[in-house]
């Protein structure tokens, strides 16, 4: 393969993945679990400057799929910009002529930062399931040595939509003292039992490909067709029913009139499985049941004592969005986190956006999560800068 | 296996699956994708008795998973009566004191009619996908030949939900003068796209599975895993958010304390795996994988140019029944059947039931559906017979 010339993005200039690692035999890093890893390597991206007086750095946390990629092209070759490029840049949400934009890839990941797919030190080979079970706490605090790595004492916020809203979340409960603002988006205190069902047979699907073989999998064929029924169905949950039933009602692949056969023939299925398709290209199996876990796992109630208790020390100002289709992380479970702030009298903005794109609606271009996102943080590098 | 005694059920009597069998080389059953089979054996159930003038008889038309043995207990060894016994027997809304309740399994199912694990006559082997694609068109067809073969010229009601719903709507319009009501509970004149891609889903479930091996597994391993989980994926489906809420919520598997592994920890997770465990011996992944195509195609619309066409010529009185917390086949939906049939002056009573129990709402004890139906087919069976 031809090697890739980076490219000065008009937007954000010149964007490359780099890797900082901490953690050792001397000094490991300890997980909720009980377990320890090291060396952890995070692979992190920045956009824009950082200040002198390093007051203007924004943490962008990813969701399950995300990783630390999340503006401009790397390279000519690429089809698309990083994830969240539509709201990082000059002049937009995260306006990078203001802030510095950090956004890593969490670890358990599969895109830089280590993972069941990295080299275990201890046996030479890839983790697989002997890497430890990761939660969002241990995402946060892996994430809290790359902040202070680059030197950064106080951000001036974090934020991330779905599983990045969570990472959000912790960190004003585990940092309250590191972090001025929260914008928590089309997330939750702790997923629904139907939210852990699609999570479960997800995960299913891939524990059920024999090419996952217990996840030993690395350098042999890879469980694709498993992880990609995965993200079939995952899919189905990102959108609303609405937003795929305009994108596709009951359209017919081609013909018009139905072959009578198993094949594709509604656009739907068609659509599904392309995701499901580019999804192995890019995505480890492992990474997606260890990352599902975390999600499943991740309960701010439970671990603090309850909902009120769990916000009783933060200090952040809190911008938190729910979209009006999104099933998978209802409205009603984010009001839950706007209610336990207010009781604890902290200060939030929150907003339920009037939108047909279901729970990815933070993934696509959407003027009033833009509008939302400018104004909450410009009110607030103005305040505390 | 010990041969099950039949038992004299105190409410239906003695309950069993009886055969009837149609069409053969001389006279095939045609079916709409331009195929033809023979001989087609229906299974089927009756419960009461049929009148003298053979005007009470009630053809039940059941779902996706069900079976013709709809009511009551075959043997002391069942640990459940029939699928619908809530609603069927004496005193109940399909009083068998009063109606002749017959219920049959469609064509293409997997309990006694003929389908794609039937020997197909041309080879003396399984059918498996050389089974032609079965619409509900057909199923409805078939179900013709069976009331026929009873001495029934006209059916006081054809019931079902979900697909039954479907098969009942059809049988208005493709009999109109045998059809003397309808009701149509949960159900659809054609499925979303989010359905579609359920049920495709489910699909690829199975398709992945080995021992699938292209639908040629009769004698061998059956493609289990693939099946179950298509079912768990399906059960998720069925419920509401709220009912998987109340009956799970976030509750752990026996400990309390996560065990940071991936094992079945939470309740929902246990209770899909029973699901698709228990779906497994009871039911044929080529009949799946058949009958949820059948669901997918039916589109009344479409098959009778516009849905005001479509009921244009039916002279059933129909009962609809939708239920607020089903989201699979929603309100809004359902509606669409009811305004059509308004459209075209048809007598029409509808009733959105308030309900968490969602989809599956049917399928269980609910005092406003009994009501709804029990008046229903009093009003008709007392003016038309």
């Amino acid at each position: 393969m031809r090697k890739k010339e980076p490219i000065d993005n008009p937007s954000v200039g010149v964007v490359s993945t780099e890797y900082f690692t901490f953690a050792g035999p001397a000094e490991p890093f300890e997980l909720l679990c009980g377990r320890t890893i090291g060396p952890v390597t995070i692979a992190y991206e920045t956009y824009g400057a950082l200040n002198a007086e390093k007051s203007n750095a924004i943490l962008i946390a990813h969701a399950l799929s995300g990783n630390a990629h999340a503006a401009g092209y790397h390279s000519h070759e690429d089809r698309y910009p990083g994830w969240w490029d539509e709201y990082i840049g000059p002049g937009k949400a995260f306006d990078t002529d203001r802030y510095f934009v950090i956004c890593s890839n969490v670890i358990g990941g599969c895109d830089g930062s280590t993972g069941p797919s990295s080299i275990d030190p201890a046996t030479g080979k890839p983790y697989g399931l002997s890497f430890p079970m990761v939660t969002i706490r241990d995402m946060v605090n892996a994430q809290w040595h790359l902040v202070r790595h680059l030197g950064i004492d106080s951000l001036l916020a974090v934020a991330g939509g779905s599983m990045g809203g969570m990472q959000a979340l912790k960190w004003s409960i585990l940092y309250p003292g590191m972090v001025r603002s929260v914008i928590a988006i089309a997330t939750s205190a702790s997923v629904s039992a139907q939210a852990i069902a699609f999570n479960e047979v997800g995960r299913q699907a891939i524990f059920k490909d024999p090419a996952w073989n217990k996840g030993d999998y690395y350098g042999m064929q890879a469980p694709d067709s498993g992880l990609s029924l995965a993200r079939m169905i995952g899919h189905i949950t990102y959108m609303s029913e609405t937003l795929m039933h305009e994108k596709f009602g009951r359209r017919l692949q081609e013909s018009a009139v139905s072959d009578f056969d198993f094949n594709r023939e509604f656009l739907v299925e068609t659509y599904l499985h392309h995701q499901g398709f580019k999804f192995v290209n890019r995505f480890d199996a492992n990474s997606y049941i260890y990352i599902t876990k975390a999600i499943d796992f991740f309960d701010l109630a439970k671990d603090h004592g309850g909902m009120i208790s769990a916000f009783e020390k933060v200090s952040s100002n809190f911008l938190v969005v729910s979209f009006t289709s999104d099933w998978l992380y209802p409205s009603t479970q984010v009001k839950e986190i706007v209610k336990a702030l207010r009781v604890n009298g902290k200060n939030v903005v929150y907003t339920d956006i009037e939108t047909d794109k279901g729970h990815d609606a933070f993934l696509v271009k959407n003027r009033a999560l833009e509008k939302n996102i400018a104004n909450f943080l410009k009110s607030h590098a103005d305040n505390n800068t």
